[in-house]
């Protein structure tokens, strides 16, 4: 049974407890180590942003790691605001956020969360993305963790935010994109 | 009368031929090459991606140069798309440009011209801003160049699509902000 060390690039403990939790789970254990490193994200779709976060982190570091970026997507905006999301959030609010759609015929959205993970400088990052379909509603539940009280994932009838957490992280994009991560990374292949 | 080179940093024909119109009048013509860099842009506001652009192309040509960064900025929306304008452009058009708005009680918007001259790597940025106030329009005049059909600048009753050349020229956001920067170069304090 291998143990390796690995670099979480974060500064948000909340995302650093959840991805340990998973990852120290099963026959191969990874431990996890955490980073907060000032990169700045690049414009693009959402695997070009991960890519290139991923890329420099494993650079600074110089070693391997594994990064995470998460957007929310608009069907009716063809996907945007996606990886701009949290430039929404600041700027105009659940209200707004809702407000954006008014004049669309579709309240359809997805959260999608990409986890990247890099062997080490200039070794080209692998993605791991996972999706939630879903709709954007008027918030409902504490609104206290980024967007969660306007995205209400299909079929639950309920917002992340008013979910008890063990259900959100049975059906949340993070954890979708963090258990395909966590094969990858138990499967031996590259550590 | 001193004349000195000067890399203007853009892969846009049009650009370069307004830059170089302006810069090379008044009494200390600046001559300019262009040169096409790809460089990723970073998220941010509009004076953090000018800034971080201008300087990676004064690293890339290890020498003095200009960038220029555009930005379409909604009242409703605090600012927003801004210089994530050409990802909604493209992926909504003219038409969602409009329905982004809505929900919103003001079409208010104004076009921001960045300029950013570095005197070389390692010297940071200076920025010269260029702003036109006016709002957003269902899409008229032709519907070639970017989002001019759907933005008509204040006091006019045409967007920038429908006027001639000479009128856009006379208050666009980009005229504006290569004045100051051409005020700035031929003062003669840095080149």
């Amino acid at each position: 049974m291998s143990q390796s060390r690995l670099i979480f690039v974060t500064g948000n403990t909340k995302k650093l407890e959840e991805v340990k939790a998973i990852l120290s789970d099963g026959p191969n254990p990874i431990e996890i180590d955490s980073q907060a490193l000032d990169i700045d994200e690049i414009q693009g779709n959402t695997q070009e942003v991960a890519r290139a976060k991923c890329r420099r982190a494993a650079e600074i570091l110089n070693g391997p790691c594994i990064t995470e970026d998460t957007a929310l997507c608009y069907e009716a905006l063809n996907g945007l605001p996606g990886p701009f999301i949290k430039y929404f959030l600041a700027d105009i609010g659940h209200e707004g956020l809702n407000n954006l759609l008014v004049g669309f015929p579709t309240k359809n959205a997805w959260a999608l969360c990409t986890f990247a993970y890099s062997a080490g400088p200039g070794s080209e990052p692998m993605l791991f993305e996972g999706r939630t379909d879903g709709k954007i509603v008027p918030a409902r539940g504490p609104p206290v963790f980024g967007w969660d009280a306007v995205f209400e994932p299909n079929g639950t009838g309920l917002t992340y935010a008013e979910m008890p957490s063990e259900q959100k992280n049975k059906l949340s994009h993070r954890y979708r994109a963090l258990e395909k991560l966590r094969r990858y990374l138990q499967s031996g292949d590259m550590l």
